[in-house]
């Protein structure tokens, strides 16, 4: 019996991907964990390509994909720098990773997984929102940026309003955004969590593309 | 290729069911249309059972079925009296479907759809909020219910606060709520719907049976 992946949303994802005609390959930028999602897109015949900053979950995934038979092609990097050339992939996410930095690498994470997106690509990414249970708690840094503890390690939380991310989405189309607030039972305790939800699409040519085709048009006078 | 099934949040519902050791009977109400979700629990191993309302849904649905080869069970039928015994099937849902109906006529429903159900069995069902874009749209019958225009047709809907439909869930546990809105794009322009979704899982006895429980415990005396 095929497994339900508890990354739902990454439904609507491939849902969309499908929709589209571009080659079917996909970049998971927090691709870790004992449960990766990449191994879904792997399923529905995906070229799938991942990257983990913490070992001790890119050993999880990898733990994983060995155990199935996959191979999801996940290694250790940085989503803040990533090592693919632009336009590399036709579609990309970051599901329930990207709030676990600063805004300001957050902004730099966002700027190079568009980067690395081919034009028209998707890419989905989620945000923890302030409508969350935790918003608050730990050692404030400023702007809703928090140092709290888990598993009894200090980890950034970043909480948004509501469309405070959309700025970063500079030639991206939003094609798909979901507010939503959810209650459900954790460790016997009912929990309080915000997200929200976007698929966006690349719609812009990035800048050498733009004046390489000025230089041609110009070179047709 | 397989395909995603549209109804997202039911992918859900198949991970909670599945996590239970109950028996995989599921009951759909208003289980028709042209991407009937009770394919998608067939192909978990699910034993199907659908009821429809109106006549071109269900033809819609059993086309799709016999096209795919499956048998869904689907056949017409009224929510708001089931025809089937107490506690017949471990899981039940109504997906984007109830709303349809007056808040007196989903009362009555989810009443029904609860006496079918087995103890410690879930219930997904979902509702229109008052964020929705429709909402305040048409003839206003009181309560925030209105007939609105759907293909040409007068459809009523009913649009829920966001706590409200929980008065509804007497003998019920929510093991998950999700309240949401989001933006889509629809026909080339973008609209805001809102929904709250919940999986429920029924607790109490029945009075029949809580009646015979203490009949039995009288015959001991």
């Amino acid at each position: 019996m095929r497994e339900i992946f508890k990354q739902i949303p990454l439904y609507r994802l491939i849902m969309y991907c499908n929709e589209t005609n571009m080659e079917k390959s996909v970049l998971d930028c927090g691709a870790g964990g004992d449960c990766p999602p990449l191994s879904l897109f792997e399923e529905y015949g995906y070229l799938t390509k991942g990257i983990e900053f913490n070992f001790e979950q890119l050993e999880k995934a990898n733990k994983y994909a060995n155990k199935k038979g996959q191979n999801l092609n996940i290694e250790n990097g940085d989503m803040r720098k990533l090592k693919f050339n632009n336009e590399s992939f036709s579609f990309g996410y970051s599901y329930n990773s990207v709030f676990h930095m600063t805004k300001k690498e957050i902004l730099k994470s966002i700027n190079e997984m568009n980067r690395v997106l081919k034009k028209d690509g998707l890419l989905f990414v989620n945000f923890l929102t302030i409508n969350d249970f935790r918003c608050g708690d730990g050692v404030d840094i400023g702007e809703k940026q928090y140092e709290q503890m888990d598993d009894d390690f200090p980890v950034i939380h970043s909480y948004f309003e509501e469309c405070e991310a959309e700025k970063y989405f500079e030639d991206m189309e939003i094609l798909y955004k979901e507010n939503r607030v959810l209650e459900r039972i954790f460790e016997g305790k009912k929990v309080r969590q915000g997200f929200v939800d976007y698929i966006l699409k690349k719609v812009k040519w990035d800048i050498f593309l733009y004046i390489s085709f000025l230089y041609i048009i110009t070179l047709d006078y």
